[in-house]
């Protein structure tokens, strides 16, 4: 493998995969105190837009990163909601 | 300009612009307990590796979008141990 498409996997890997600690940050200790609402909001629906976009090009490692984002983003939205609202 | 485009140029906008909230959360709230550390080491790291890709294969619109990506994500992590520091 050339080593400009390593270098792509990398990035795509560490920015998807990135979320992961995030999720387990807020399970494991409730606090979602520091966590912006509106960065959620809008990064979520960017990552639906890239993987829209993904679909449309017909791009399979954009579709697969960006799906994966948008369940972890979903997930960070979601229990920063739950946890607000109690 | 095509739709598809759009959509792509929307979902940078988003994916980018979105830290500008969490970095502003930070500055006017103090509040850091909810962001893990490791995910913003992990994706400033994958950033840097766009970034790097971007420049690579000579991307400027990949190179601007991460450019400024990684300036906001390195806000975020630089004040978020900052705070934990104090």
């Amino acid at each position: 493998m050339e080593y400009t498409s390593i270098i792509g996997y990398v990035a795509a890997f560490c920015t998807t995969a990135s979320f992961i600690p995030q999720v387990l940050h807020i399970l494991k200790t409730g606090q979602v105190d520091g966590i912006s609402l509106q960065m959620y909001t809008i990064f979520t629906f960017g990552v639906a837009c890239w993987l829209t976009y993904g679909f449309i090009i017909r791009d399979m490692p954009m579709l697969i990163a960006n799906l994966i984002t948008l369940i972890l983003a979903c997930s960070v939205l979601g229990l920063t909601l739950w946890k607000r609202m109690r």
